[in-house]
């Protein structure tokens, strides 16, 4: 059997993490905070309430009784912000502001505006900021990105990338997402198919310049929103840096799909397949014969074995991937320089994609991506 | 076993065929003519020569020396037109004005008015005239057909459509289909992307209203063709007439991906996937649970049920599909009218949607599909 | 595109065929007989009545008021024999005995003394004598056994098969095949896993020296037939002349499972997996990368391409397998002498086997079979 | 997106636990523990040298400079057994005789009479004693198994069993397990098909009742071990207490096969079919439809969907498996009962089936399986 006996990392001294807000995401961050053996110091919710039940189920050592309090308590060197979107950049500001490194969930802020500040703050004060683009710590969406860099793939021609979901495909399906006041103005497309861009860009190593839009609304009323403004599903036409051109699709109303991430690349000489429901596989195309490649540590490339930590066949999913984010972004406030680290440069490019895309839907033009 | 032991149509006597054109499509013709039991008159190609070597390779009677005189053959029931693109409406053209019924391969013409003037003239003769548009003779895309028109999928929300190809992924890869001048303006979307809208229009039971498109051509220079403007790639963002919006990515350099259609419609209720590299299965996704749906002929809808000549289990296949729709063509100039046989109102309908990706990627900007 | 422009077979002179039996395998019979350019001169079945209405269906040109006067026409060159199985060798036997050609439907026999003695009677009489191991005709498990026979795969060490049906599955799903006076005393073995040990052994290109089975009968009653004592279902363990082992599972009696037929061969370099419900790939496993090879026709061994009649990426099936069967067998009528056409001593040794495996089921013991 | 905020367990007061051994399986465990909030006091290993490079590695408190001194430790509440396969009875026995819980790696004894003794002192003693037949704690496979106990599948006709793997493929290919001193008398029974069977009985309910089984040693040198006498490959026939019978074909020889466990169980109603390396479905076959099932926690069976920690759509894995095994053993310390925990008298079963096949490859014959 392999000898996978390392975890991630192991970083020089015990992180001490705190986190806002006591939902999903809350808990797969605080699982992967515990991974990387970090001390869960404490968390704060949108009530004092509702803290000492998410630092119950989640295990924290403390519940806050409120943003400020854990933000300004001197044993906490990171903040994890899981809040609803429209909260995110006045959280991470505050947490920069005191001098924590922040692991903020995506869309960083809103606005292009506010993602750019808070990227800059971050800059300014050397601080870690990590946005979550969880996909990218697949092995084999490393393994994926290491055969486009090295050329396997030739030149990039053809992007062909969806992100279906169904958990709002019912008329009464709702949640705060979808109240442009809480979620902000975009919904599906920076929800997921930020995820989606980031994840081609990633790979691609290179970024979508220019693209062509349509945004749907399918339900206008909900269980409890009403006046809904924000898109159910996304189409879109995409040109890179080099030239190639694709489509994005993304619906949160597809029945049938649960969150069928996947994106396809075509070059000149192979095209490369990944599906997030699948990980652990990476379809290489070629004309003469295609090949399945294995999450098979000992013949990946080293980004992307260095991210597999059970041998092959024994299946690796998301919270493994989340806990290789959080240990690299853990790793980054070590002082280390992991590879492929979302930070928040990169939150910042996935406001300005969604911009793009909510520009050209309203506008029936293509629209420059801002570089 | 489940008694199929009916072949799909008892034509009321026999078709007497000719064939124009001696390459693969005339082979594929072919069988499904002798499958429906017709009488292979006589074929013809760009040579003498040439044509007795068809006749030889493909079992016809006899071998004829011109195109004019195939068709002037009293003996002759049909003519299938297996040519060149740029070809094919003149000799269409003469076919219906002596009074032959014609199955002309696609693109049916290189531009719409051309198509509407054959399509004009077969409907003023009252000529069978009908356009290979095949795959919508697999018995899972009939079954997707009926599912939507009976309301299963509900409104229908998004297309998520692709037909990837990778015959032409080498820079010497090379055809007469890349010839503007013989195969016409469009190359990838005329030959293969006029199957995709057309499969995704026969699913839908609706039309595609508008689009946005863009075009690539990767290699302007091939083993024989040089200066070469037809495109190689088309990503495409559609609107449906129920406001339905969705991607078409159409590729004939995707390496690894051979001959790969396929479409997915999301509606309010349910989603359909069919693909026809696995022509076999229908997906069918809902909220609560995904199906799989054999082309199992005691389950299916009639219209599908009929177009399966064997049991589940024992795969039916490009052939077969290309069978049905030369069966259903001789059915109709028996005097049938079998349901979803694509005549050249649809390939009229295929070289507009055609035209409009091009004046779109001309353009920039989104262009109505004429009616 | 690739140019197979040449259908499998180009037989010399007409083939005359006549045809015993009117139900589906009749059926495939004669669409094989058609697409192979043969006469289809007349059929004959169990009344003058039914023999009639096959003639109408199938588009014979004669009904025979007998099996006894379609033999005895002297413009019948071959007999195809698609009749219940208990029928079936003596069928054969005159057919052989008026100096026809045959091709039989598996069981060749209920009994290998009877299956021998056809077999030596058509060796005798320097006749054609065929038995449809259809599935050998697909292009990918002929690729499968080039890739056994050059040595990609090393010494086999294992062998994993099965052959899942379900149209017995329910308790009132009935047949003539369920009643041992018909169907001979085997009856999902000598139906279906007479199939699965011809393509192991065909592929393996070595044969089942020994086995050890267990069989199992679910429904003693079903809606027509009781005292029922053919087996449903058999479980076998097998070893192979080189000393490699395996398992054989066969039912028809798995709900969900139409037919299901898979063989996967592990050797000491590389495994391959074919399953007749997806004919189009082959898998390749190895320790290193595994692959999917597709039925790409520029990249098989020569005798897979040659069963290759449309480019890869378009479906062939289970029609085309039988097409290809039925043009080798008239090949070899005409004089040729096709690789792997399988004739009656195949026919025998299916008998065999499965009389190893009655026996075995039996006795509780390890049986030898039958060289 | 489903509220699914709380980890599997919360136990009622921390677990303090200890470590044996510092290889690949030891880390699996240490994660779990990590997961399950307990505390890591210690590790053992080999050597002192190793303990101290194991507790680095895997972030224990404290490494112990022998095992006797690890199991003395009153700090410890139950001791994980990750050694050798001839190890685990002497260590499992001394740890439960000290008052420690014990976690054991299977085998739990290379022998029937040691496992026995085993589960009668840990049973005599009111202690916790587990051994991971991890696969149980899959979501659907405890799905599948929720669905044969309402009498979904209906009666149960037959099994369909495998477990290949390659990384023992190649004749160099070499490990501890090979050699029967340190791994037993079984190899690839012990090690993967225990698991096979394990799964097919906890799934199907009931138990192997008896088998006939080969047996084969490939390479009886490799690169460190000669006069290798466990064996490579097993193929069995097995009878289950219904009646059912079926297949298990188990290697570690399977060039490709990475860790591909599969079951297949048929009833007189539907079949189910789990592949480990792709564990967020379960194939539901009926005659009628089959289904996909996803791991949509919203629409399991409660002891499924309190394994589901992710929503469907996000890949659990092994090590999420392995964290729920591990998070119900220490509820079980902490008084609960979980449903489907496998303890030391699973251990003992799967000693006892693996015997079986053993004496039945020796014997030739049918075994029954002690009960």
């Amino acid at each position: 059997m392999a000898s996978m006996t390392t975890d991630v990392i192991a970083p020089a001294s015990t992180i001490r993490a705190g986190f806002v807000g006591g939902g999903f995401m809350a808990a797969v961050h605080s699982r992967a905070a515990r991974a990387a053996r970090a001390e869960l110091v404490g968390g704060t919710s949108s009530s004092a309430e509702r803290a000492r039940d998410a630092a119950d189920r989640l295990g924290f050592e403390a519940a806050f009784d409120s943003v400020d309090a854990l933000i300004a308590d001197p044993g906490i060197d990171v903040v994890h912000v899981c809040t609803p979107n429209s909260t995110h950049a006045s959280i991470a500001r505050a947490a920069l502001e005191a001098g924590k490194h922040v692991i903020c969930e995506k869309p960083l802020a809103t606005n292009a505006a506010d993602a750019a500040a808070l990227a800059a703050l971050a800059a300014e004060r050397g601080l870690v900021a990590a946005v979550p683009f969880v996909y990218r710590f697949h092995p084999m969406a490393r393994e994926a990105r290491a055969r486009v860099a090295t050329g396997e793939t030739g030149r990039l021609l053809s992007v062909h990338g969806a992100y279906l979901q169904d958990w709002l495909a019912g008329s009464h399906d709702d949640d705060w997402r979808v109240d442009a006041a809480l979620g902000g103005p975009s919904r599906a497309f920076a929800d997921i198919g930020s995820h989606l861009a980031d994840l081609v860009e990633f790979v691609a190593g290179e970024r979508i310049t220019r693209l062509s839009a349509k945004t749907r609304t399918v339900y206008e009323r909900r269980a409890t929103n009403a006046d809904i403004a924000t898109e159910d599903l996304v189409a879109v036409v995409v040109e890179l840096e080099s030239g190639a051109v694709g489509t994005l699709l993304v619906s949160q109303v597809a029945p049938g799909r649960k969150n069928a991430l996947s994106i396809e690349l075509s070059g000149t000489d192979a095209s490369l397949r990944f599906e997030q429901e699948r990980p652990e596989q990476l379809w290489v195309g070629r004309t003469g014969a295609s090949t399945i490649v294995d999450r098979d540590p000992a013949r990946l490339a080293p980004d992307a074995a260095r991210l597999a930590v059970v041998p092959a066949g024994h299946p690796m999913g998301y919270q493994d991937a989340f806990n290789a984010f959080v240990a690299d972004a853990y790793a980054a406030i070590g002082g280390a320089a992991p590879d492929g680290l979302p930070r928040f440069d990169d939150g910042l490019r996935a406001v300005r994609v969604t911009e793009a895309v909510l520009a050209s839907a309203a506008s029936g033009a293509w629209v420059e991506v801002a570089a």
